[in-house]
């Protein structure tokens, strides 16, 4: 049997999508120039636009605040940065990107030679005109990021550098959103907002989290959802240290990351590899009619490292469109605003959209009425005229769906079975149990 | 390994296959004209020519009688039917072809435009010459079956309608033969016998059901062999509804349909997937050195659906050639005699036949000598000239079936695993016995 | 992820691997001329000569001694044997090639006509100038294997055939080393050490075997091995009945057979299909760069067939070059020393080696930190500089371990899931442990 995917979305339905792509985009500008970090200043400002639209809790954990085998670090903020030639000019300078100093670099303010200067660069010989992204949180250093032209250019002598950063006990920030729903467990959506002037990496998922939010707020919720705008591993770190008895109530979660690009649709599977969540992105993805990969779990990546370290080992999968380092533009200054496009942000919000849609729907049902087919004509639910080849789809569905609900099989697994799309499936469950023929099976409360 | 298959038959198995393929041919001929429906007096007509050549009983189950979720319909009986044009001639005659009456239809007597019989007349606009067949067992309706060319050939005018039916409370009529075996454990052989003038669907099922039948009763058997030719869907869902004591005892079943075209064996397997049925037929089509095709279950398509349904969950599968709804013929006046082969047939009927042999075959054996292999050399089971290459392929049963009788394997894992056909693995098993190497499991009593 | 291989072998480890493979070859220059049976003088010669090179004890056993199914038979011993014309000239003489005689001919000195000697004689008509091996171990014979071209060259007469042998009460000789491990477990390597002068099959796991006893002598071992120099089916028939008590302690079992032919590495599962062994084997197979084949258990081949019987079922597995039968030289006096060549017995040797390095090293082992990743970076394990694409093997190797030590997922697991070597795997678990983040997880004492 053909896949079977549900009707094409309608001319407005499309319009709509243009439109979210297009906010998203503007907020990705907006939120842009911000120099971001792992704590300071810079992450707060960027929650602070973010709740300008979304109900966001920030979250202050002081610096020194153990969490799992970490420690909060201390906080860094950063006013102004530059490297000045022997006529005084600046010839790197932090105000024209914030890629262009270590991030988490100490401060400093002295005359080097060239030699030294070169022992603090950080530059892509392979893309001359790009200015890589570096970090150093925790070993405490100083160093520039520049383009490999502008490194070539600086003539042998002297060199004011001066970073004007502050590296001190205060606070790591994060952002949380919850959401009720009509159950307690909870779906979680988490992503990384550490990252400076970087637009797929990670501008792109932070604003897809936000219009989610926007949404769902907006819907009924089966689930609750917490959405996490966190700085990357030392966040999700602390939030599992903070919050151990939340854990166990995630039934599912996606890590969101890089995706604005161009590149077709990456989902990385839990460690679990067969967790609901996987099933269910697997299926949205096989029905849109777009190529799309989906990897094992490996365990270096984003967050999901976390979420899925054996202690925890939580249902959270890892929703990309081309992979991390698979692209020349990952973390460089070539990842900017031409780089994400607000057909992708808006393609990524659909698919998420479609995968929370299955994940609320995925119900089981028992077939009430197993011994043998009920007479589905007798309740008009059936074509009349019989002799004809192929029953439609919505008759197939039903079929399916009685023959399955045994209660071993979810929805989920009847459309997988079936190779008809989850909406043809949910409908004719739907249908059937209106008319008594399927009943819901109760589920346990966790 | 190669698959290894049994040596080809004798010319005079050749000839006998040939024979019983004319024959069947030969009972599809007489049985090609009667009109069948769902009920009445044509079904009680083909099965009394069937009881001429096997043990069949009739059962008669009145109307109105609740059978599962379904209630045995009004009797439908028909003698004439016809379209006359205003010169009085028959345009559209019953007598030519049984598929001319919508299946079912009430009766109707009186003047019609043309436009309003084109309401009440089916064709086949892509086959012009062909017939279609339709039937409206659950919805009162009347309506005629014609060619294209019938229906563009009617002038604009009035037209004289005459359906000769009755739809009155009666019987439903279906056909058993029970054959015991040694063990109460059921084979299930069903054949819908429903259907008006179509010989592949599904006169070819009822003839080979017949000659399997006349097979059977002549040899021993170890299982009890049941065989049911019933009225499509209303017919499986009656017998299972008179025969809960029995559905237990069901340990193996066939649907059989559409098995006298030239195509390709089809075989749908169980829902269940995995049944010993399942693994025998497999096995039979693939030693039999002809392509064939595997297909999973689907909750679509003949008895299997009632059989399958999730509250009895029955291993039984659906042997076909083409399966239904893949070839234009299907369910037209082109389904005709030409359109069944006797070869076809007689392939068919070997193929069941082999398939039956598998099952009564697959015991469960226990390696009595199981450290080390047992000196074969001694017993004068293994060749004395050593230092050849391989041994043959009876030597090569012979240590499979030592090695994997554990008591966790059949005869038949043995086979599949082995890559030698079953054949060889049961004469290895029967010499070993004797030899006092092996010894059958026990089987439980259900 | 790619497949990642662990660092090339140094000049001096390939100089060193040239130099143990030109001494196979030179041992089995040694070996070859003697006539070897599965009993007599020609076996024990074989082990007197091993004996120089490791701690070999030789064990009789007598004739008639019950073992399993079978006897120990006489033992056979020759000493001539010829075949004369009417000229007096040895026409087929035994001390041209020991294959020349029907191995375990009985004795004979008559005179007969060449048709009747033709009825006593063994050829290969597709290769006119090679001599079969062909035996008679179990049923009493006499008979010549000589060329085609031999056989052709006899002219119609009378000829004298002589064979100076005795088959008499005596005993079956095999040879076995022990070497102790730290664990009472052992691993079993097993040749067949019967065959007369023929080379591959089995001079080159005779002296594979001999050269890896060596080795082990001077290593660290953690299980206990043993080795054995048996002769083909009799002989491990007689080992397993006589080692009642050892059989259970048996964790891994390799049966070496020809290994010294310039075939690719090709082997046999054990019968269980997913032991130990068979995932160490394959996983060095997998990252050696060459060719190889995995093949899944017969009950056919050398003597993996009797510690495979269902009794047993022991994790014993066959390792080879091109697998026996496949080549035309089999069992051919084209099995010679060109047919064997140093690099291919170097090859066998270091893959075996391989093998028990895996076997030995591979431990299950708990995260002790298992919320989260640890902080690897504190204790100097990870990179300080962030941002760069990929972590290098050795940090992904340690994010592996970290993340699949669970008590469930050995190390080898763990090296195949990730898809680097195990060397590599290793490695980051010593390191992990060294620093508490890893513990070993106990290992239950048989």
């Amino acid at each position: 049997m053909s896949t079977a995917t549900a009707p094409a979305p309608t001319l407005e339905a499309q319009r709509a999508a243009q439109d979210v792509g297009v906010e998203m985009h503007a907020l990705i500008a907006d939120l842009y120039p911000i120099c971001r970090s792992i704590t300071g200043d810079g992450f707060r400002a960027t929650l602070a636009r973010l709740e300008s639209l979304i109900p966001l809790t920030a979250h202050e954990v002081p610096t020194g605040t153990q969490v799992l085998d970490w420690t909060v670090p201390r906080e860094w903020n950063i006013r102004d940065a530059y490297v000045k030639n022997a006529r005084g000019e600046r010839v790197v300078d932090f105000r024209d990107s914030s890629l262009h100093v270590l991030n988490y670099s100490v401060p400093v303010h002295r005359t080097v030679s060239l030699e030294e200067l070169r022992a603090h660069c950080f530059t892509l010989p392979d893309h001359p005109d790009w200015i890589p992204y570096r970090t150093s949180y925790y070993r405490e250093a100083w160093g520039f990021c520049l383009t490999q032209r502008q490194l070539d250019a600086l003539a042998p002598g002297e060199y004011e550098v001066m970073i004007d950063s502050t590296l001190a006990p205060g606070h790591l920030t994060y952002g949380e959103v919850v959401l009720p729903g009509e159950r307690p467990e909870e779906i979680l959506v988490s992503c990384h907002a550490c990252h400076p002037s970087l637009c797929n990496d990670n501008l792109s998922a932070l604003v897809v989290a936000t219009y989610l939010t926007r949404h769902l707020q907006r819907v009924r919720r089966r689930y609750t959802y917490r959405i996490l705008f966190i700085p990357g591993t030392i966040g999700s770190i602390t939030w599992l240290a903070r919050n151990a008895a939340v854990v166990p109530r995630i039934k599912h979660g996606l890590v969101l990351a890089g995706v604005g690009d161009a590149g077709h649709m990456h989902y990385k599977r839990t460690r679990r590899g067969n967790a609901e969540i996987d099933q269910a992105v697997a299926h949205v993805l096989r029905h849109r009619g777009q190529p799309f990969v989906l990897m094992d779990f490996t365990p270096y990546g984003y967050d999901e490292r976390q979420f899925c370290s054996p202690g925890y080992n939580l249902p959270v999968g890892c929703l990309s469109r081309t992979p991390y380092a698979r692209y020349p533009e990952y973390h460089t200054s070539a990842d900017n605003l031409d780089f994400v496009r607000p057909e992708a942000l808006a393609d990524s919000f659909a698919a998420c959209l479609a995968v929370f849609d299955v994940l609320d729907g995925n119900e089981t049902y028992v077939n009430q009425c197993p011994y043998g087919e009920p007479q589905l004509g007798r309740r008009g639910l059936y074509g009349a005229v019989g002799g004809q080849s192929e029953p439609r789809e919505h008759e197939l569905a039903m079929l399916w769906v009685l023959n399955l609900s045994d209660g071993s099989h979810t929805l989920l697994d009847i459309a997988e079975r079936s190779g008809l799309s989850f909406n043809w499936i949910r409908r004719a469950a739907s249908l059937l149990a209106t008319h008594g023929l399927l009943a819901r099976q109760v589920e346990a409360t966790q």
